[in-house]
């Protein structure tokens, strides 16, 4: 089935909108009866929602009584799989690690460990090549000498403290205990941050660092809070090679909707599931004794509790009654600063599987960073790439001349195809994985994972420690689930 | 409630049999039929027992349709705590980590997080002190010295192939992938590892390498497999202070016991878990339609499905009906080699709660160290040593006077009390955690994992990833359940 999701071009069509997914649930409604009282509705059914709406139905009373919505077409909300030829092609989040717990927990459950491929393994006979494209030229390194330059820059980036900023963020997952330290240093940009720092860089590893920085937040520099990047560097240990390792190694095979379709469809088992996709919210009622949620097409549904799982850039779409707090209204119409730009492309030349590239302050695209993520079925190289969105905007071929021009700067690849999802624009998402500006985690984050009445909000985009990943997405459903197993006294209650 | 477990001295009534422990189920039988047809059987209240009992009472049809039977009094098996005078001894498995995904995402649902504790904290105003006790005589370093020496010694060992040991062991929690070079270096020993690199170290760094070894593993390095620490450095992500982050620095504040509690009543909120203890298993019979488990006092219990969490050192103790495989037998009979004396004591020298002491080839105790790990309510020191079993064995006072010189050796404390379990006497564990002989791991735990039958095999013993670990417990016990919920068919399938 094709989701309306996603767009792909190639040289023969041009331009096509939508992209196949496993992930299209048919039929699009199943079990949802009008006047029903639900144990519980789950909004979204991203990996929060799908772990949130799982844990539950597995729990409740039997009988339908939790009920999932969704607004797509597809299950995965910011992750999701496009299967084209035989190859998937990851349109969000993408890498995983036996380091972040949530997500290795349910691979580990689902039998699919044995499913990870490293998206680094270089084509035989052709050793790992990494070109930079910085403001003095082209410059091709190998492997060792970019992990090097990698581990000067990131390390002088993160020692803060002289004991690579352990004293400001000793215990990642727990991100409200150290607020002291870490408030001082949130409150400085990344790209002040490498400013500090760039007398003991090279002109190559300050641009290596900020590209690496573009990279990850899809923003630039001067935009995303320095304490961002230290924290991937605390949750992956404190090292640059782990840093790696956790953020852009390991894959699944199968593709990431093989997973959500597996927790789909054990939640679909337990007999106590109803779902409605297509199905955008317009507004969640708690004024009175039941909770009901009012979906854009005029039905009503009823619930007990609800787990809402509605991106922080899109929070403010819904209409709540009450309304949301003031600092949650205040946060959601910041948002986050991700406008990543997160493309594939397939070339025929298939040595490009053990190259990467890295550029910075680069025209025309402003493409951060492109990396060999695969070998197709006709053999040809499979590349994704990072670009900020600002070098996208406009135009009747959404964009796909300056993606075209971007990787085209790198390299004159004879491109087969390139897709992307345009997360900026979704009206569903409005941005990438989620990248707090200055001072943003500090001042919100608590307040954004606060429960009101009734209503648990759970989202990557304000976990505890993997904020922005599949892994924050999966402990935020789980522990809303959590706290709703209580509340149905379904679960007992803590006693320390 | 005191279990029967665990052994206590202290200067004025001596030795006491049995301790304190919150774990202890009253009444000791709940919903036990005869003639009854379980779901599942589940044996063993340790982790893996409870995981997979929780997993598999929420998701059967109603009815306590699940099992759990436990030989001792108390749920926990080799991980549970005795809270004495208001302080928490951990007598078995104490050390968790966000990097350890299994049980990470348990304290996550149970909202335990922020129970976590440093080990190594020191005392305000007193400096943490490292004491090396080796051939040469006493030697006190700061902190930094000491991990200078441990990170040299320890990266040394694991650095087999000039890329920190990731050729062999690139995907730790994957243990069959990389057969052949694995297999090469599970042939050698700990020591004879040691042997190979002695010239690059220090005599100090050679001693604290064994005295490291013989602390991991409860064994003389000579009997443990090199990989057996080299699976600790991967797993820990190949760095030595990542090394000491995962296995001994973060615990919990209330006890483990806490923690098992919580998996135990949620499962026994489920309504469907039914359970015996004090209830050890004699016979485990599979040769007719229904699986039958005879309980030492004759009484049978039947089920569609069992879980048999039995450790390694202890499964020939069981009947099985028809036989365990050849694999089977023979690795339970040669064993696990970890006979570890854990021993915590109270001293009244509050100040040695910032002190670490490492033993390597001293008499009259064969302790590899000791650890500054708390401070007790009445301002005294916790300390945990780790012991070989050799050198407490017999004696009437079940070797509380070797313990007592043993910790004197080190500094003319004055002991308040000092407890332990003795793991490797104990009829139903016969060992401590399990670390592997030269060669086990590649020849048997691929067969221990094996299911026969309606017989699934859960333990920590021979989980994939953290072995020997809580985590690994919980990996086992998810799998076997998730196996078992297939074959009722209440989970569907994996269609990939």
């Amino acid at each position: 089935m094709d989701s309306k999701d996603g767009l792909h071009y190639d040289p023969e069509s041009g331009v096509r909108e939508g992209l196949p997914c496993d992930g299209v649930i048919i039929p699009s409604a199943l079990h949802v009866e009008p006047g029903k009282l639900y144990d519980a509705i789950v909004i979204g059914a991203g990996y929060a929602g799908l772990i949130a709406a799982r844990d539950l139905a597995v729990r409740v009373t039997e009988g339908h009584k939790v009920l999932l919505l969704e607004a797509r077409d597809r299950i995965g909300g910011r992750t999701w799989t496009s299967v084209i030829e035989g190859y998937p092609y990851e349109m969000g989040g993408t890498w995983v690690h036996w380091g972040q717990p949530h997500v290795w927990t349910e691979l580990s459950r689902y039998n699919l460990v044995d499913q990870l491929e490293d998206s680094a393994e270089t084509l035989p006979g052709v050793t790992h090549k990494i070109s930079y494209y910085f403001e003095h030229g082209r410059n091709d390194l190998s492997a060792e000498e970019d992990a090097q330059n990698m581990n000067t820059a990131l390390t002088e980036f993160c020692n803060v403290d002289g004991q690579l900023g352990k004293t400001v963020m000793p215990f990642p997952h727990k991100p409200f205990t150290e607020a002291e330290q870490f408030t001082k240093w949130d409150r400085i940009s990344a790209a002040e941050r490498v400013n500090q720092i760039k007398d003991r860089l090279t002109p190559d590893q300050q641009s290596l660092l900020l590209s690496i920085i573009v990279t990850a937040s899809g923003s630039p520099a001067d935009q995303v809070a320095f304490t961002e990047i230290l924290r991937w560097w605390a949750l992956a240990g404190y090292d640059s090679q782990a840093y790696m390792d956790y953020i852009i190694k390991w894959k699944l095979k199968c593709g990431q909707t093989r997973l959500a379709l597996r927790i789909f469809r054990d939640a679909l088992a337990s007999g106590n599931l109803s779902y409605r996709f297509s199905s955008p919210v317009h507004q969640i009622d708690q004024s009175r004794q039941q909770l009901v949620v009012t979906a854009k097409d005029g039905q009503h549904m009823s619930g007990q509790y609800l787990v809402c799982t509605v991106p922080l850039n899109t929070l403010n779409d819904v209409k709540f009654n009450p309304p949301l707090s003031h600092s949650k209204v205040l946060a959601a119409s910041r948002g986050h600063v991700n406008l990543c730009v997160k493309a594939h492309a397939e070339v025929e030349t298939a040595d490009h599987r053990s190259w990467w590239g890295m550029a910075y302050n680069r025209k025309p695209g402003i493409m951060a960073g492109a990396f060999g993520d695969g070998l197709t079925p006709s053999g040809n190289a499979h590349l994704v790439s990072f670009s900020l969105n600002d070098a996208f905007q406009g135009g009747s071929d959404h964009g796909f001349s300056q993606i075209k021009a971007a990787y085209e700067e790198f390299h004159p690849f004879k491109i087969k195809r390139l897709l992307y999802h345009p997360w900026a624009t979704d009206p569903y998402a409005k941005g990438t994985w989620a990248m707090y500006a200055l001072g943003f985690g500090s001042r919100f984050k608590r307040d954004l994972q606060a429960s009101q009445g009734r209503i648990h909000f759970a989202s990557a985009d304000w976990a505890d420690g993997w904020h922005g990943f599949i892994d924050g997405a999966m402990e935020q459903g789980m522990r809303a689930s959590a706290k709703i197993l209580t509340e149905l006294q379904k679960v007992p209650a803590a006693r320390l």
